[in-house]
């Protein structure tokens, strides 16, 4: 299987799993069964579509392939039946998650990279792709962004990006490039939620205005 | 009258009533009356201004039809004089909002059927183009979105979606297939409003992380 | 120096501001460093971005320029180590705001003429660049956005653009219209931030659902 192909399924498999835990989110707000549709497609496709959208890129991912819409949607309501198990399966979610993190992550910096964009914006776009679906879940249920507070959610995606391009730039191989990177976000990310590790916060408490 | 111009009445009507209502949201966050006027254009082109972004159709509706902008910002200032009375015209304005959810879907659903996309995506464009105005305006209420929560608004812009689609796809009478699909979403809305119906809800009390 | 370099220099000069303002409301919230620094790019990036999403308009400032990611976010950052002394300079960083809330507003407005928009969307481009990014920050931080009651803020954005729209119909020397508008609107919101001026506020209390 070639690395694409590869980068496909694990592909799927993060938009399902981002689709789950949008659903959980959604049951925490006591949403209907609509609303979970919905912000499980948001959650899981809505990174890739900002990133669109700021990059000029038409048609957008899901405006391609509709059938995205059905799984991410699909996977939310699922989770509302094998909701009362997901508890055990927690571990389980925050894995799948993670993966998600890496992958969205490299695919949204080698859409960069073909659009001939410098690097500031290859590893924007793959930080976007990554963690902009989240901040869209957490802004639709009024809650402040995790992403600007959880375990190096956001730094992870920006070491994978940072070492993706630096692989590219020393013209290593492009595959061993890509699962390198994958697993050292993968790792930091994974360790610093085993750990508690966090970016230092900045905590301020006078008002400007 | 064609439908063409009748849809374009119900058109000026639906986002007329949309500012409105933005406007008393507005008012019930304390907004200045600048900030009413830009959360009703906001609220009653917002859904449109997003469909277009999303489909990378250009120029958005108000950006060729500036006037739109004084007429949903008109409404807007003009329900600050009358909101006194506006209790009296609750049925009214949940009668003409439900007008606007299915006037917008099945322009919505007409704009996408014209850029040949595919049907899942001609149903997303006419939902989009209804519920998302009423999502933003929730959003800068810092409010969780009522879409994910009310009563079947969602599910009748869906449901009018479906119909439209289906009757093109039976070469049914143009007209006649709009009509159809508008006036069943509209008793959706209206049902569930005066009975109280709603998707069932998912109540989730764990927490994933 | 040129009237076009002087707005660049102010350009520079505001986003900087607006992203040590953003870190300073990042702090408020306890979010971490990366989020500082996210924050600080999309205060400072955000309105011109939106802006130019809305009108078709590719490439955006920041992926044409990416350093401006690095000038903004390295305020932002660079603010969390000078926090303890910010109060202090409370009037400086209101003052260079409200300084580039009206270059902001002038360079939405420039650009909208050059792609020959009708008067109501130079004004809005002008707003919108001039007060989105602030607008973006409250929602990150899930309050309801200041722009809808702060003192003329959106206001003084307002009243630059049609002065700048009625300078150029009058063809009144560029520079000097430009100068004008740009002290009007500065004086506006100094004088209301000054005297706590501001619009009426509408207060409904009743609800219509």
């Amino acid at each position: 299987m070639e690395m694409s192909q590869l980068l496909h399924v694990f592909y799927i498999i993060a938009i399902v799993a981002e689709g789950m835990t949008a659903a959980l989110a959604a049951g925490r707000r006591n949403m209907d069964w609509v609303g979970v549709y919905l912000l499980g497609c948001i959650t899981a496709l809505g990174g890739g579509s900002v990133r669109d959208v700021l990059l000029g890129r038409h048609p957008l991912t899901w405006v391609e392939h509709p059938s995205y819409l059905l799984i991410t949607g699909g996977a939310a309501l699922a989770t509302i039946a094998i909701a009362r198990y997901m508890h055990h399966l927690r571990r389980l979610f925050l894995f799948l998650d993670a993966i998600g993190l890496v992958v969205f992550t490299v695919i949204g910096c080698t859409i960069a990279m073909t659009m001939n964009m410098p690097v500031i914006i290859v590893i924007a776009s793959g930080m976007i792709t990554g963690c902009v679906g989240g901040v869209l879940r957490d802004i639709l249920c009024a809650d402040v962004p995790l992403l600007f507070r959880a375990e190096l959610y956001a730094t992870a995606s920006i070491v994978t990006g940072v070492l993706y391009v630096l692989g590219e730039w020393l013209a290593l191989p492009h595959d061993g490039v890509i699962i390198a990177a994958m697993l050292v976000g993968l790792a930091l990310r994974l360790l610093a939620l085993r750990f508690g590790w966090g970016m230092p916060k900045f905590v301020y408490t006078k008002d400007l205005h």
